[in-house]
């Protein structure tokens, strides 16, 4: 089969004329309606389960399997969206063999499968001026070695010499600098935004929040802190030099989901010379250590209120951690600090942090 | 252990006193000769096989079971490189549950391991200025649609206004524009050797060869067609107007491996009026249709060998096409076409390609 592509380039006519292996089966298969047939070859299994990010949170779904040993089932209507799914056989984590889709992360990928319609109109690819991911290595101070970093810059950028605001967005635990855009979609919903004329250009640069190695329990306590000062220290005069960014800390902007809303909090709050605006995606407190780490800050709410244009807090309720976002909220509210308390449906799900982005953009630099 | 994981970003002091989860197996396991261990939990299997792209070509070796249903097995040692791998499990493909480390693909993925070492030197990430690898869309006039495409810009691109030679580098079956860099590391192969000051900067151009649904028989055949009128036609015209590209014939080169190289041959031969080399790795002809396809081009050797400075033809003696390779370079050796024939060592794998393009880089434009 490998052989016969590989001269297929060369020799169409020749290989035309055999008969083209067909497969007799696709993995995923996305219905009209939003149900999805999932399928794999497993002749030998006992038992195949299906796991995947539908709403409402991590569902597991039996399959069937036919007479030759393919393994199938079929999905209810799901709302459409990108979701990532990977199969249980025997209790083995396998990803679909026949589905190239993924979702990459720190530790291991799953598949992904695309259910497109309105639903998922914000992150849809469209025939609209695309912006430019960009991909970079830098030295980082903090931890001593190259890391890595991922840039949107909208379209147009290359054209002119204006300076652009700037979003720095991260990303939650188990994922790298690469998810915001391979699987989160970041620059289609900031493309498509802009070309519905309710963005103005931005930047994003998109770092990598596990600076400390996550097996390593004695630096992994550390990650917050090293994760701050690499940030400060590296990635935004990296980024600033690199790019046309404006450095003005009117212009520059700190979000990020789960984690990543975490990190905002801990390097955001206690850097508002640099950041004026914050938002914390499905995130929150559960104890009283985020006062105690805060004390001179929730002391002088006056001053949080003067630097920040916006503190923005969403969470699902759905969401495992609502009760600690709801913590936040009130919180923040006893104290004084203003902010933007967004409860929404759903869990901790990536569709619900496409759709914060979304909201989220328009709200920066305008 | 999400849950965990997630809070553990604001609550270090709590999360710390915790005992950490320590896997206690990882997967790989890279020892200092070389040899790699694997591993995959599968109580339920009755056999599990290991498949991996060895030097030689795809290897499998049986695992072995511990009481826990814990599989591994202990490679020999295996030169300094990176390889792609799966396992077998009852049959079925499974990427390592434990590796963040990917091969990707246009089909599906594997797992992927990096053995470090002076053999894998010139693909190593070290401590010098690095460029930047972008992710673009672009309008395909041939497809109708919109298409990814990769692009490398070398250390220093953004400080200058100089435009630079242009190398459009081509996939294999199987593999999509993503592969070159995420898996053929082209970027630090570049990186390196303009560091080590044997490469003059340039841009490399990495398309995406299957515009043809390969599940279409009808459009698959016109596989090669829809290539060449879409790098023509659209990618080049994308590349020159978004990147600084000098757009003189005599820096702009094609070059591409297996079916890459095969789509170097029929668009490049074809637009000598374009390209001033040419770069075909581990591909060849089998038939008399090279020829056919050529009557007019192979009449005039004069007007090839006026044209293209450099014509590299490279295969691995252990390749299945070697003897196709082979026939190519007697071929134009017989009609007078000038060529660089480079017969190798090795198979049809990305270990040989990675190695191709650091010999082949330093001899385009200098």
């Amino acid at each position: 089969m490998k052989r016969a592509i590989c001269l297929f380039a060369l020799l169409p006519a020749l290989l035309a004329a055999q008969p083209a292996a067909q497969p007799t089966w696709t993995s995923p298969e996305v219905h009209s309606d939003g149900r999805v047939t999932l399928r794999i070859l497993a002749p030998k299994a006992a038992a195949v389960v299906l796991r995947g990010e539908w709403p409402g949170g991590a569902k597991e779904l039996p399959l069937n399997k036919d007479g030759e040993g393919l393994w199938f089932v079929t999905t209810a209507p799901i709302p459409a969206d990108f979701y990532w799914y990977h199969f249980l056989v025997d209790g083995v984590k396998t990803m679909d063999p026949r589905n190239p889709l993924l979702k990459t992360g720190a530790r291991s990928s799953d598949s992904a499968v695309d259910i497109p319609g309105p639903n998922a109109a914000h992150h849809a690819l469209r025939n609209v001026p695309h912006g430019t991911v960009h991909i970079e290595l830098y030295k980082s101070a903090a931890t001593g070695t190259l890391r890595r970093l991922h840039v949107y810059t909208p379209p147009g950028y290359e054209e002119g010499r204006a300076r652009y605001p700037v979003l720095y967005l991260l990303h939650g635990s188990g994922d790298t600098d690469r998810e915001w855009t391979s699987y989160g979609r970041a620059h289609l919903i900031a493309d498509n935004l802009i070309a519905d004329g309710k963005l103005k250009p931005l930047v994003m640069v998109m770092t990598d929040g596990h600076p400390a190695d996550p097996n390593n329990p004695s630096l992994r306590a550390r990650n917050t802190e090293l994760f701050t000062r690499d940030l400060i220290d590296s990635v935004i005069p990296f980024a600033e030099k690199k790019y046309r960014i404006d450095a003005r800390r009117e212009r520059r902007a700190l979000a990020g989901l789960s984690m990543g809303g975490g990190q905002t909090l801990a390097a955001g709050l206690k850097s508002l010379d640099l950041f004026s605006a914050l938002g914390v995606f499905s995130m929150g407190i559960r104890d009283d250590s985020f006062e105690t780490q805060n004390q001179e800050l929730l002391a002088n709410p006056g001053n949080v209120n003067s630097r920040l244009r916006l503190f923005w807090i969403a969470c699902g309720k759905d969401d495992f951690l609502w009760e600690a976002a709801v913590r936040l909220h009130e919180t923040l509210e006893k104290r004084g600090v203003q902010h933007t308390w967004r409860p929404t449906e759903g869990a901790h799900t990536w569709p619900v942090w496409r759709r914060y982005l979304h909201e989220f953009l328009p709200l920066l630099f305008q």
